[in-house]
Parts: C-alpha cells; structure tokens; sequence
C-alpha cells in the first residue's frame, strides 16, 4: 500500500470502443465514421483527412474497405478536377452513418448509467 | 454494384471493446479481466495465462500495470515455492473483476437491443 500514498488516481472510468463487423472485418469504426462526416462536410475526401489528422492513404484505406463490406457504396468519388475530385456521401451512406451515430449515443448512455455503479462498488472499501 | 454481387456478406453486427481508463491509462481490459478470472480459478499466473494463451510475460505487465492503477492490488502473489510461486484474487480485485463483468452485461444488452434497429436502417434501401 505504501507505493500507492500519495499518488492521486482518478476515478475507474469505464470506456468503449465500437465498430460494425461484417464477415468478420471491421466495417465501420469510429474512425470511419468520423471521414464519413467529414466528407459529407467538406465534399472531399483530402480536406476531410486533412481536419482529422489522417493521412491520404490512410483516409482512402478506410473508406475503401468500408465501401467493399455494404452492399452499396457509403461514397461516390470523382477523379481529377482543380481540387483533386470530390467525395460525397450517398443517401445510403447517410443511412448508415446516422445508425452509426445512434449506437454511439445509446452505448455511452449504457456507460454513463453503470459509470457510478462501477464506481460505488470499488469505493466500498472504504467504508 | 457489379462487384459486389454474388458475395454474401454477413449482416452489420455491432461490436464493443470496453475497458477502465484511470489517469488516461487503461487499468483493467477485457484481456485482463479474463486474467483475473482465471488467476481465481487456478491460483497461479503462469497457468491463468496459460489458459488463456497469453505469454507469461504479458501475463505478468496485465497484472503489474492493473495492480499500479487500483488503490488496492487486484492481486496478492507469492515469490517462490515448487510451483514458481501462487497467485490471489483479493477481495478488491473479486469486487472489481465483478463490476467488470456487470458492465459487460449491460453493454452486450445495449449491443443487442441497438442491433436490429441499425439493420433495419440498413435493410431499407431494399424495400
């Protein structure tokens, strides 16, 4: 116990990542989700990465393997033109980006709700 | 749409990563929880890990960095003796071991409620 005096911890907060799984791949993480917005934003794929802090290739990567596990593309691109062809989010890909969305808020509600649960009972000690 | 076609592709099924962050770091995951468990079980960390494949080396850092992020050890160990030494749950580490578990519950709940709602928005495009 000694070791542990002192030192200020702060309190167990429980966390969660999500994504969507389809054969066994990711098909949607919250990094996907994220580009999606950003491409619905900005119409490009370029600026998007760009005010998330991805890379090109790594922007592309995600949306690539996205649009191969749907059964429809999430986005259309152009190529060429003065900015480098544009990006834009389809109808479906509002869809499921919405969805998205949806499972996020209800996930950190469930979180937010066991969060002093968690918490009471590792503070018992105490007592 | 041409390629795509004639690939089955499993349906979008959500999935969710949780952990305990404490001062920014992770102090207890899914990894280590299982390794909780299974130090309760047998009594020893070099065949909790070996149980669950993990090296005795990452065995080993799980439980050092959990033990540091606690006000308490999860983990009482015995250096030595025939079999390299025990390894004990604590009564604080069975207590946040089961609110880990709880927390899982109630998420994978979350999960399975939100997941027929995300398919149905994704089903719609076929109607």
């Amino acid at each position: 116990m000694a070791r542990r005096s002192g030192r200020s911890t702060s309190p167990p907060t429980p966390r969660a990542r999500i994504w969507i799984e389809r054969n066994g791949k990711s098909a949607l993480s919250e990094s996907g989700a994220d580009l999606l917005e950003q491409i619905h934003a900005t119409g490009s794929l370029s600026e998007a990465a760009r005010r998330l802090g991805f890379s090109y290739r790594r922007a592309w990567m995600l949306l690539d393997s996205a649009n191969r596990l749907w059964e429809r593309p999430l986005v259309t691109t152009a190529i060429g033109g003065r900015h480098g062809g544009g990006a834009r989010l389809t109808e479906f890909g509002a869809r499921v980006l919405r969805s998205f969305r949806d499972l996020q808020i209800h996930i950190e509600a469930a979180i937010d709700h066991e969060t002093e649960g968690f918490r009471r009972t590792t503070r018992a000690e105490r007592g």
